[in-house]
């Protein structure tokens, strides 16, 4: 089957579906992105994601691309044409084309893409052996707030975490606490129990499941504090776990060369991760 | 007339020059680019810049998307096809096209985009009475030394420089000291008739016309060092200019509210530009 992707106003095959060498999106990542889960045909956190878009573009005074309704047709309309159950759809919004010139065009219309794609989701061994992680250097800009497509420094730390046999790479600030991985939300567990991850000021995106996972801990009773934590607290932690939109909950079980726990998943992560499944498969879907 | 574009390897109409929607200079900000002057159809320090484009390929990881030799043709293919007199080459590449996922991809191969357009020089209004500049604070990444696409604080910056009835933004680190403008280097002139600018690390692009202007002074004679400077520092300045390939030296008389020396061009700017544009006239040039 070829894949369709949706291109300003056009469905086309993936393989033809382009943009203009001068969109702003390209000569100098002015845009933003959001990816949504996709399980059983239905969406994961759809409104959260889309209210997410539009701060980030109010953020960098861009026009949304299109209502909330029409948007929500074509994220279904992508699914159905890909025939997808499980996978994701990501959609970037940039500020358009216009002859290169740094500042704000004046006439630009907002560029829009959307694809969908089939993903696995974490095998269960991954899962209960839980994945290795490298701390780096926090090299971003300030403003990793807005869910922008300058993911540069991203997608190097990435490319070090896999050459270092690692899933992700944990970002450290000045003051040598975690501030997030490369795609992920970091989180720990204190050997008093307690669930921690980092506040979310403008050194972090304010991941979705991690808004999730607050407000479903805060339902189930558990202790939380959302406040930074540093590399020392993290490898000497009971459990750790990132999340994301399509990781969910994944524990961490070894933090540069320091095991974390007994060296298998934490049983609060995974409590967690399940929680976050029967969410994500009920309440938390929209058809 | 209409703009010819060459774009992996075709030459094609401008309006039709398109680069995949999944290429990584959209998606990641993951390329580097390039400008070179054109002036009387020749190319100004085309070697330099060129060397630059390698080593942020190195910097990145990317493979060169074609030998020197060929691409100079390109260059002056392009230059040909527009009609270019005095404009400038955009060039661009990135590690490009493949499925969306952080890491660098196994067989990517470089995508390479290149545009020429005309360009008016500044005009001699702009040199005698100068431009005012903005300071705000520098919140990029830690690898400006790298030219990449990733230009979305510059954007932001140079946006908010024109709301301000200025002409450029002069970014400040938390020491207090300017790093650059968003698109141009900084250059002061102290009481004592030294010329200063910032100290090439990683904070900074190495702009090629800020190194051909050092080189000019060393052979005038002139006394100047590199080394950081505070706002302060520049706002009671004797004389205070910006460099770029395209705007070469142009005078800065007024620093946020504060009017440098007696508002008008400063003499040492002047002389260092029209050593420059001599340099650029003749050395510089390559047919």
């Amino acid at each position: 089957m070829s894949r369709v992707a949706y291109v300003n106003g056009r469905y086309m095959p993936h393989g033809e579906a382009a943009v203009h060498i001068e969109d702003r999106g390209y000569q100098f990542a002015d845009g933003v992105y959001e990816v949504v889960l996709v399980q059983d045909g239905a969406m994961v956190d759809e409104m959260p994601h889309l209210d997410r878009l539009d701060r980030s573009l109010r953020e960098l005074r861009i026009a949304p691309p299109m209502d909330r309704a029409p948007l929500r047709l074509v994220m279904r309309e992508l699914v159905r044409r890909n025939r997808i159950r499980t996978g994701l759809i990501y959609m970037q919004v940039t500020r358009g084309v216009a002859r290169r010139d740094h500042p704000f065009p004046e006439n630009a219309v907002p560029a829009f893409v959307m694809t969908a794609k089939r993903i696995a989701l974490p095998n269960v061994e991954t899962v209960e052996n839980g994945v290795k992680v490298v701390t780096i250097r926090d090299i971003r800009w300030e403003r990793c707030d807005i869910k922008t497509v300058a993911l540069l420094p991203n997608v190097l730390g990435k490319q070090h975490a896999r050459e270092n046999g690692a899933y992700e790479a944990w970002q450290v600030d000045d003051a040598g606490n975690v501030t997030e991985g490369t795609s992920t939300n970091a989180w720990i567990v204190s050997n008093a129990g307690e669930l921690i991850t980092r506040n979310a000021d403008q050194g972090i995106l304010n991941g979705i499941t991690r808004l999730t996972l607050l407000k479903l801990a805060a339902r189930e009773g558990l202790t939380f504090v959302e406040r930074p934590f540093s590399v020392e607290e993290a490898k000497t932690a009971r459990e750790a776990f990132i999340s994301s939109a399509t990781s969910f909950v994944t524990p961490v079980t070894q933090i540069d060369d320091t095991v974390i726990g007994n060296g298998k998943a934490g049983s609060l992560g995974l409590k967690l991760r399940d929680t976050y499944l029967a969410y994500a498969g009920g309440e938390g879907r929209t058809p």
